[in-house]
């Protein structure tokens, strides 16, 4: 049994992870932590997610001496705000714990890139070099021997997910960059009071237009450029990514299909429709990532679906997990 | 032209006041404020509330000096929270206006309620010895000469309309009190940031169980005691309110019929159903409460709705103004 | 292993049947059928339930003959229409299955009942005198050795499993009778089209007042009357309910309290609050009833939830095969 | 006073009709029709709709004989199936009457488009040849003469008030074709039973990918070809488009800005943002068309936001009959 803790577990991230890591098989979920200012540091969890009411009672506890937390522990999971997880990483990686990070601080290899799109320096170039970015379906072989696993986030495990078969076959014409719409639940802001997220505010809206920091993380592991509009929607859970790309001249839709079975015919994790397109409750509450298209000419429509909390953050961790682990990729995710 | 502004116009009850009041032919709505600390003072009001971009665009302006503020105007609608409501509606009247307070501060006429229920002292019994309360359909006669209306709020407008006229009537067995379960809609939680109101965490759910100050406003205003369970609704506006009696032995439907027919058939903004109940959706938007209801023995099944912001504020704090003033009680209304 | 099937596989409540059969660890789920009219025949349930594509892609077939179907078959849940169920359970039974019915055909052994309540008349006199009600907390020995199990429904189940701990306990003055006010999620309605489930047109209101044929159900089994007003909300899954009853003169919240734990504290599928009460949120995607509830004087509320397809239908009726085959009684449930 | 009547007036667009000749100065609204299969014949409008209960009682007629129907008619609104439209739309025609269509059966000037994307036969190629294209920001002068105004729809409308004014001042490089990818509410299907809109199926999905019969009325109305990706979102109404295209080398945010300005700054029902972007909320229940944009090196990104049902049908609609009358443009729509 693999000892295993949580720091963020008050977030919906953090509460996902807990629920998973509760029913697997091989490990035990030591504890769960929030940051040492937390206002629920030493509620219940199931006090703030009641659904899990006699299932996981355990209390969130406040984070203040990483050393001593890290003592017994083999696997850490960081559902931290991204200069949290800047700063404790390193604590925990010191101490011999493999971690996996789901915050932004590890997710791009570039220290400039943090100080332009998060607002902070990095001050840990040396576990940022030997961070593993854990887009699981491509990096199988790297995530099982990291002892750091930086997990991508939801926008950009759809995007790329459902790109990244295409250039690597070098079947787009990139010159026209492809057009990525994605729509997102509320829960993707995380757990926080805020107007904006209020019950009476939230409307289907774009945001962070031209300006946000998905988009060069997305762009750097595609190595091409993109236009990605997010926007929020009235719904607490999901992400359905509608791309637009352009093939390259005589490309056709079977080269498209095959490109797209090669990659993925042996991941459990990624569902490719024969014909027809995900709806966003296909994955809902499950850790799939759903992929569709159509081509027209040289116009190809990719949809792309998964549920935020889970493919696109709690289930490909612990998917991450399993593979470094050796366990089968699945495990607890089904 | 009468002039009249509004305190508190940042809020979901504000906004619907300033949008009746903009529209109303006899009135010329001044300006909007809000209390001096507020995060919104110096907005836009169509920067907060999109929808009326073009429309009102007035700017939000910091309460400070009432005195000043009161100069020239006629009428004052306060849609403030209630110790603000407390403090400065005597500031408001002093100056000669006439006051529609929205909030809670004046409505029962015993200052030991709101040490009770509000957690502050009433400082100002004489002028809550003047304030008449505006429930339109059953105080005409006071409203058309009150210089203060302590309007009231969502869950006693409904109860009380639906209660009012079978209490009058002497048709209830009281000594089984009246079960009134009523779900509301978030905006009457009022426009804040909060944990419990984040899109993600609303979910039906009772609350203010045996304990919600509008029980014991409405069991003084209607002379009887009544069970009051509050529910919050996974909707943005609306009131919904079952309400379950015991008709004195012998009653009949058609005397409950008569009952409502009497006290309502020339009141426009009550709607009685000859069968069937209300939906929510039939009053989301207009200035009416609905009503509905069965007789099965003694039983008796009344379902009350209106739009928590409107017939249950903002509507009737305009259908006040409206007969205080001598207008056609339904104008800029309908 | 176990041979079981579905009979109504392509509603609400056979797709959570079907999704909580294939994960159990002991049984085999051989096949799924819906009516021989269904427009669903020949379809895959994962094109129905795009969630289930790569976990359940079984054929829904068009069930014509029962006792060609029934071979070889331990097992069988029906999830269809109330006269279906009634046709076609005693030929299963017949066949030496074991049937867990989740229509309302076996419910009240009294056939009168049907004609009133259902509009069919009850030919199977004999099946219905032998039918255990599967109210799982309360039915344990009976359902150990039954035949033909009747699962209650959504509203019945909720409502007996708060209000039967006190009534064992004669804790109740039901002279005045308990009135319970629950709100449903739309898929209580069923998988089918109509104006009325329309997106556009749900909202939240009562239905079925003073004449729901869960009324007549609730009060047989309880031994007393209730009033229970139904309403439909605007949600897809989940009940919550609201009830007010009047404790005898004299009984103590710590009497209530100790009713319910005697009830429940061996339950796993009951979950007792200590304070507070249970929202819709925290049972929507489980197998729980949660109850919460407050006394005041003689005055009692008790909160009750639980997801109407879960406890209130497809989780119930797993409980009841579990325990009706020595089985763990939440297994595949949690 | 002008004689006004809807045929189709029991959908959710010739509802919205209803409501606003009903408050129309000039109007009298004189009946409401549906087509002679309907079961809704005979109905009170306020019974299908309750929210008109005590405005708007007027029976819904079966509409058998338009020449009867017609008498005494000034203007007609059709808000009908597309065919019905291209059948009945002549006749009242014929009898003199204004006729407003808000259906797709004269919108397009080519018998052909008909048949390939209606799916059925246009007869009355010389009315067709007639019929002026209802976008009213661009057609002013010729509604001001137009016996048949063809009102556009939904998505038509959105996506060429926000392409419009690009393409007239030649700042677009159509090369690359624009991207317009649409989320429309619920009510965009109409008011029908059917499985895909009923509460429990609606999720966020794409739909007609690459054969959408809009996609080709927008191209030959704009002259230019775009890709058309609509979605069906989990909301009842509202469309917000998120259009990316290619500026022609060497085009400023300010010419763009211009652009705009010029084709809108007296158009009172086209909002412009001077930055940022319209929500979805901004326009719902209102008849606007919201427009907001941004720049970036030669991409573009414009968000369009309107009521489907209001500047997507039925605003738009009484907006072109204000503007073939004389009256103010938005008159009974603000």
């Amino acid at each position: 049994m693999l000892n295993t803790l949580i720091v963020g577990a008050s977030g919906y991230t953090g509460a996902e992870l807990a629920a998973y890591l509760q029913r697997h098989p091989y490990v035990h979920l030591s504890s769960l932590w929030v940051s040492s200012q937390s206002l629920d540091a030493g509620k219940c969890f199931s006090a703030l997610y009641p659904q899990y009411k006699g299932i996981l009672d355990l209390p969130l506890q406040p984070l203040t001496d990483v050393i001593e937390t890290a003592k017994g522990i083999d696997v850490v999971f960081l559902a931290t705000a991204h200069e949290v997880s800047h700063d404790i990483a390193p604590e925990f990686l010191a101490a011999g714990c493999i971690v996996f990070d789901l915050s932004g601080a590890y997710r791009v290899q570039n220290t400039q890139f943090y100080k332009k799109y998060y607002g902070f320096e990095h001050k840990n170039a040396a576990w940022l070099a030997q961070a593993v970015y854990g887009l699981a379906e491509w990096q199988a072989e790297k995530i099982k021997q990291a002892q750091l696993v930086a997990v991508p986030g939801c926008y950009p495990t759809v995007s790329q997910l459902a790109l990244k078969p295409l250039l690597e076959q070098n079947l787009l014409d990139t010159e026209q960059w492809p057009v990525i719409n994605a729509v997102s639940g509320v829960s993707g802001a995380g757990r926080k009071a805020s107007i904006t997220n209020s019950f009476c505010e939230v409307s289907l809206q774009a945001y962070g237009v031209f300006n946000h920091r998905h988009q060069p993380e997305i762009a750097t592991h595609l190595g091409t450029e993109v236009i990605f509009t997010p926007h929020l929607g009235n719904f607490s859970r999901g992400i359905l990514a509608t791309i637009t790309c352009k093939l390259k001249s005589g490309v056709t839709e079977a080269q498209v299909r095959e490109a797209y079975q090669q990659a993925y015919h042996d991941k459990p994790l990624v569902r490719l429709y024969d014909n027809g397109f995900p709806a966003l409750k296909a994955v809902v509450g499950l850790p799939f990532c759903d992929i569709g298209f159509a081509v027209q000419g040289q116009h190809l429509i990719i949809v792309g679906a998964e549920d935020n909390l889970l493919k696109g953050a709690a289930a490909q961790a612990v998917q991450c997990m399993n593979m470094r682990l050796g366990y089968e990729e699945t495990l607890a995710l089904l």
